[in-house]
């Protein structure tokens, strides 16, 4: 037996996304216990030129999204970017998760071969959906999710490695 | 056609083992240059009860040789964890990636059911292969990767997102 490309990213992505509302759920109630602005939070960066929480979120859902759709052949949705507050991230990574939740395995499965072409800086960039899965978009999705992690908890969140894994 | 937990594990750890071998050396040239003792950053954390960088990097090492060890029914081994060098750490990760290299396709091939059982602090979790892969060892070996770059990117070394999600 093998596992399908389907299975390899959409359970995976919901799953994550999941416990990443989670994470974002302490994170609100802990600024709301201890009268921390929200926007604090939000726009902290772990350096001055990385990206603030509320953008490492935008990009691990779009991540999911462009994942997902660019293995089925068809373009992802753009949201507007405008998320000023936990609940505006979490409703956007709810979004996010109904969206990949539409996919059929069938519309994934067999996308191991198909030619992706991503716009990078330099030009186009061509991988096949093997290599797109495994090494861009997983590490990716995985990046800003740890990072998001990783701002909160440098600023006194009290989360831990299994709301970032999830129940087992 | 499909893919396999072969295809979804062993190359997946070794490349971005090499990734993190290019940060550290980024990371040691750096504190070479500023006159930084290496120690300060090997030891650094991003909040105090995080792990420091020496044992993020001990932890994603682990991770990929335990995830390829128990898929393939094996006990990994276990390292002396007393890094206290860059060059320490990246003999460490010379050798992890020696470690799964070693593993063949058809080691790790058909392991999505197998019966992983894992020591957890209160008993024993039973997964199967393709949970303990999947939501198990990526999202920590991409946990601990990660965690490594922001503490390094954090401290002002100059690496980027190009370092971790390496060439295409």
């Amino acid at each position: 037996m093998t596992i399908s490309m389907y299975q390899a990213s959409v359970p995976v992505f919901i799953r994550m996304l999941n416990n990443l509302i989670g994470i974002l759920e302490k994170a609100a109630a802990h600024a709301e216990a201890r009268k921390i602005d929200p926007a604090v939070l939000i726009n902290t960066r772990l350096y001055p030129d990385m990206f603030p929480l509320a953008r490492q979120i935008r990009i691990a859902t779009d991540a999911a999204m462009s994942g997902a759709a660019r293995l089925a052949g068809m373009e992802p949705p753009k949201f507007e970017d405008n998320e000023t507050t936990f609940a505006d991230l979490i409703e956007r990574i709810r979004k996010a998760i109904a969206y990949v939740s539409g996919f059929k395995p069938e519309q994934i499965d067999g996308s191991e071969k198909a030619k992706i072409e991503l716009k990078v800086r330099d030009g186009t960039l061509t991988l096949d959906g093997l290599t797109f899965l495994l090494n861009r978009v997983l590490p990716n999705f995985y990046f800003h999710i740890t990072t998001t992690y990783g701002i909160l908890r440098h600023n006194g969140i009290e989360i831990g490695k299994k709301d970032y894994l999830g129940k087992f």
